[in-house]
């Protein structure tokens, strides 16, 4: 396996590839869900190609600063895991590496960002595309695997490959969850033994009221669900279609129950998939 | 040469190319400072590379649909041009192949596309932006070459390219020139003929201006020199930073002189560089 942090080094290894190249986007504080993108992504090279994972906590995509500053980091850890999952190439570049000093030029996302986790984060999902954008270019990567936990960030990530023509296949690998249900998340260290034993409660609460026949129905249930907490704070709860990421005015489409809650200062999402009813 | 407009075609002689490939995006109306540019993407594929020419008049950079509607085209001629100078490949996509409707993503720049042409024409650059990397993604190609008459998109165009690591590199090609000195516009066309008699001035008046020892002066002479025209209506008139292209504060960096102006509707743009004084 070969770390590489240095833009040049990394153009270096972008030329000799073998191909495909899929690449695994993270944050690092790899956990099982980052572990079980790597290992899609090694199905998909079928032996002949190679597995790229990044590694950069993003600044520009945290609204809190506070966030950021908390963001678990876990290098060491995170490049063993790496190696042992048959990793070719980890990229962690330096924030002074990433964004020049009077960067000017972003990517924007006009429509299926501007709700849920975007409404309460502004500027987050256009800190996402265009750091995703970046890496797709320094790594020439032709598979890039993602986690469908993050669904609107999946959404809004495939809108920019079509929008912009990115010539690179977007795969999404379902959400892998703890035993009790909580889907796993690197922000999941940061809570407390209390707020950690009440956090399946989200789950719970969103595939319960997915069984209700009505919008409201659903939404009702789902917010009892999770204010019966003694520690939960809703930061957005809402029922949107699949495809717009617009409010829901019945269940006659695909849509999605879509949470944020905070323990704390830490802040979890989750979401259930509702198919449409008789 | 090979023409090719839909996606898939594309797609199939972009894995097939040679390298590298060499592209020139242009709106059509092709006149020799688009072959200018054909001239030196041919010199730098070296006979083991690929030239490309994409045509296609790009409708998120008017701001005027005025503008868009009469902007010249001559798809016929331009192919026959292009056959002639040993073009590869040249794409024509129609509009709703390069924008799906419910598009919501877009390329922003903040800094560099404020002034000049950003200031009257808001949008513009992003629209230039957007569909300049539309076509790097489509087209696949190693090296872009623009025409350095149009200054403020060089640097805009270098700046995504920078800001976004897209790996594509940027060669700039000299201005041509009509033997009065007027910069070859796709635009010129439309020119009635009194106002094609005139239109020489704009590039004497920079010229002469440049020569003057203060940015006062120099701003002074440009505007008299323009003014004299009984048929120039100045939309910008500007001394700027040759790097950053904010207002220069004096000469003693290097500096671009440029100016837009109007004959009737007909807009042209034009720059003279200046350098440092002793």
């Amino acid at each position: 396996m070969i770390t590489v942090g240095e833009q040049d080094e990394l153009r270096a290894l972008s030329i000799a590839k073998a191909r495909p190249c899929v690449l695994v986007p993270t944050m690092g504080a790899l956990h099982e869900g980052h572990m079980a993108l790597v290992r899609m992504a090694k199905s998909l090279v079928r032996d002949v190609g190679e597995v790229w994972v990044s590694i950069f906590v993003n600044p520009i995509q945290f609204d809190r600063p506070a966030d950021l500053a908390a963001y678990p980091r876990t290098i060491e850890a995170d490049l063993e895991l790496c190696e042992a999952a048959g990793v070719d190439v980890v990229f962690t570049p330096q924030v002074s590496m990433m964004y020049a000093s009077g960067r000017s030029v972003t990517v924007t996302e006009t429509s299926l960002s501007k709700r849920l986790c975007g409404a309460a984060r502004p500027g987050h999902f256009d800190g996402v595309c265009t750091v995703v954008l970046k890496l797709f270019h320094l790594t020439g990567c032709d598979i890039a695997v993602f986690g469908e936990k993050d669904f609107q960030q999946l959404a809004v990530i495939r809108r920019m490959v079509r929008d912009l023509n990115v010539p690179v296949e977007i795969v999404e690998c379902p959400t892998v969850r703890e035993p009790d249900g909580l889907a796993m998340s690197s922000r999941n260290v940061r809570l407390t033994p209390e707020h950690r034993a009440d956090a399946p409660r989200l789950h719970r609460a969103l595939s319960t009221a997915a069984k209700e026949q009505s919008v409201d129905a659903v939404l009702l249930s789902a917010r009892a669900g999770i204010e019966a907490s003694p520690f939960a704070k809703i930061d957005y709860l809402e029922l949107v279609d699949a495809e717009t990421l617009q409010p829901c005015m019945g269940l006659d489409k695909p849509a999605v129950l879509a949470a944020a809650v905070f323990y704390g200062d830490v802040r979890l999402i989750d979401h259930v998939r509702i198919m449409p009813r008789e």
